[in-house]
């Protein structure tokens, strides 16, 4: 434990024993620093982790004080509920997080992506201006290259549109096929997408063919990942083409596709006809970089060009300047490469740490694609036992006699899966460890 | 002229001239740096920049080619139309901008900011995270410090949601004011705004007290700012507290009101209350850096809550890391109170050498806010001269006898006014000129 994390803790635990109160002043950064023998460094940086995660603020030329939110977490707090209290005592338990499908800190490219940042932050010219409205051009020339070569697109810079996540790349889209109004998603899990259609008027629908819209994510097709099959692709795009619907292909996870052959885009069989394409590259690059992008149906092309002016541009263009650079100097590529030797090695490794500790009757669901291993338990109260697991996992869907979980190998460090894994079985067939 | 540019220029007149044609492969790197006898570093610039302005772009471990755009500005290009031939025609005859409201460089706080974003790039956690979906927490305490002291607003960071730009941020005020379905704009240039309510359902008026969304900007009433009165907000806030409408303040310019006392918001007039307050960062920090932010009216709290999760974010996560502790350090209020001055010195300047230069009959719009003075112009013809003048302008209406103009100050540097001026009273009035 660093030892900014150790001040860190420290006032954390004033806050919830209520010695220091909701609107409390911190003691200065001098003082922490003499009370606690610690250097400035240290101290500042625990103050800006504390003000980070919402525990203090500042108020210019006088200091910090505690927010209401360390009230919340202190066990004399008033405002905390029964529900806040169970999320705390959880999250103090969780020993392994198999639950999230963040980065491996293995293959961090942050350091690289600093220097890209840094050279983008000195073009002057462009930084005083403001940004595109469509994203900047040389960055939708690099990924004209880029979707040329790895998804068979051929597109030009024009036929792209940049922005931050798919939600406002989707009302243009929307803006654009004035006609339509229901769209079908595969699952109930795309709730930012659905809320976008909703809001402006689309019936919302699952897994329906009558829509007029279908929203499709060829290469997770299961929450385990099962990959489109070439036959379902074909039948797709000719439902599609005999009725006038539009396909929107989400590139979602292609990059990780491990066990198949190399995936055709629906774009690209269809020659960009009726079908428009997003991808993104918070998932292969950074979860904090924003920046999406939206290749337009062949239709739709000349339309976009009269309401552009309409939409201002999301993506930070700083970054858009980075990635530009960073997708032509090949680093994106060389990456993905890397994050998929190691995420094929991590899947192999859980798999069989699961073979391993679970019982024999535990079905396991693996798909061609992504991080994230579907596993069906057989037993009873495994809801429960889940809860109070020190390893956190996603259940899917429960019954009497077993329950479905997702279990995600990707933020996890490598040696530790082995661990984690054994932890896990051990805490839901307590009476089954040998 | 930098060497860069002057390599810049040489391919572009190529280009211009038909030497080089669209799918033309660039010379590499090292034949540009022999042939011209420049540097690598300025033959590196100046094809960045030829690729950044879309005239070039890369393959990958090939190099270089031209694009379709440098085709399209050719003299012998077949896909030139008469009016982009006449947009380039003008383009290079204009000698001073006084259009724009860009940044004037002599108060660029970017070398400062590059600071903020080194540092921000170093908070690997962070960075290695997505994004909250209502905005990072201590960036919301920070706005809700700043505008406690400058707009009078006491707000907790939990009413605030940060976005990149409006559009998104209107998106989720549409979804917590379900039964609202019309909304009045002051003009029609909110464009993209207006389009965001149409998109949802809404019908757009303008000026429409009947409305059930106001959207209005006190600090910016005409197009040369003038500033809302005290007696016309209290009205607003009484009409729409009586009819139960909701009014949408949108800060706009608030941070340039010169001529008057500061101007209380109406959100803190109506202690929140059926106002909805939008503010953003891009004009008074770099107009690349897209962070906005909303503070919800009070009443909708508890259901913005309900739906967040719906609502991705879209501003850059390294951003809003730093600019927290770039209004952490005051820096932003520093930065305001130079601009401020500048700008009062600037509007000053540009008056006093219209005063001098144009005809006694012109008239003079001078708001209490903004760098935009209004003009109405006497004499015939005017239009066409104001086409074909040096001096970029933006004309705002016109009849036979009469024109009005907005002439912005913000961009150009102090010392080119008097010149830019002068320049454009002579192509105006050439008779007059003694």
């Amino acid at each position: 434990m660093k030892v900014y994390e150790k001040i860190y803790d420290y006032f954390v635990s004033d806050m919830r024993s209520g010695q220091l109160k909701a609107g409390d002043r911190m003691p200065s950064l001098r003082k922490c620093q003499e009370t606690l023998s610690v250097s400035r460094t240290s101290a500042e940086t625990a103050y800006m982790q504390l003000a980070a995660d919402g525990y203090i603020y500042s108020v210019e030329k006088v200091g910090f004080y505690v927010t209401d939110l360390a009230g919340r977490y202190s066990d004399s707090g008033k405002e905390k509920s029964a529900d806040e209290k169970n999320k705390l005592q959880t999250r103090e338990k969780i020993i392994y997080n198999l639950e999230t499908i963040g980065t491996d800190k293995e293959v961090s490219i942050l350091d690289l992506w600093r220097r890209y940042m840094k050279s983008a932050l000195r073009q002057e010219e462009r930084l005083l201006s403001y940004a595109g409205n469509q994203g900047e051009y040389d960055l939708r020339s690099e990924i004209a290259a880029y979707v040329r070569k790895n998804r068979n697109i051929i597109c030009s810079p024009e036929d792209i549109v940049i922005g931050a996540g798919f939600q406002s790349l989707l009302s243009i889209l929307i803006a654009l096929i004035p006609g339509e109004r229901s769209i079908s998603f595969p699952t109930r899990s795309f709730t930012g997408c659905a809320e976008t259609f909703s809001m402006a008027g689309f019936d919302v629908a699952y897994r329906n063919k009558a829509s007029h819209v279908i929203y499709v994510t060829p290469s997770c097709m299961t929450k385990w990942g099962d990959v489109m099959t070439m036959k379902r692709r074909k039948e797709l795009i000719e439902h599609a083409r005999t009725n006038g619907h539009l396909i929107i292909e989400d590139d979602y996870q292609n990059e990780f596709v491990f066990s198949s052959r190399p995936t055709p885009s629906l774009y690209a069989m269809n020659g960009g006809e009726d079908t428009a394409f997003l991808g993104s590259f918070s998932r292969v690059l950074l979860p904090s970089v924003r920046i999406s992008y939206l290749i337009l149906p062949k239709g739709v092309r000349a339309e976009y060009e009269k309401i552009k002016k309409y939409y201002n541009q999301t993506a930070s263009k700083a970054e858009q300047i980075a990635l530009t650079q960073f997708l032509r100097d090949g680093h994106l590529q060389r990456h993905i490469r890397k994050m998929r030797r190691l995420y094929v090695n991590k899947r192999a490794q859980t798999v069989a740490a699961i073979k391993k500790s679970f019982p024999l009757d535990t079905q396991i669901k693996l798909g061609n694609s992504g991080m994230e291993i579907g596993l069906i338990l057989n037993g009873k109260n495994l809801m429960k036992k889940l809860e109070n697991s020190r390893v956190a996992v996603t259940p899917v869907e429960a019954d009497e006699k077993s329950v479905s979980v997702l279990i995600s190998c990707s933020a996890i460090p490598g040696k530790d899966i082995k661990a984690a894994i054994e932890m896990l079985a051990c805490d839901l067939y307590p009476d089954k460890r040998s």
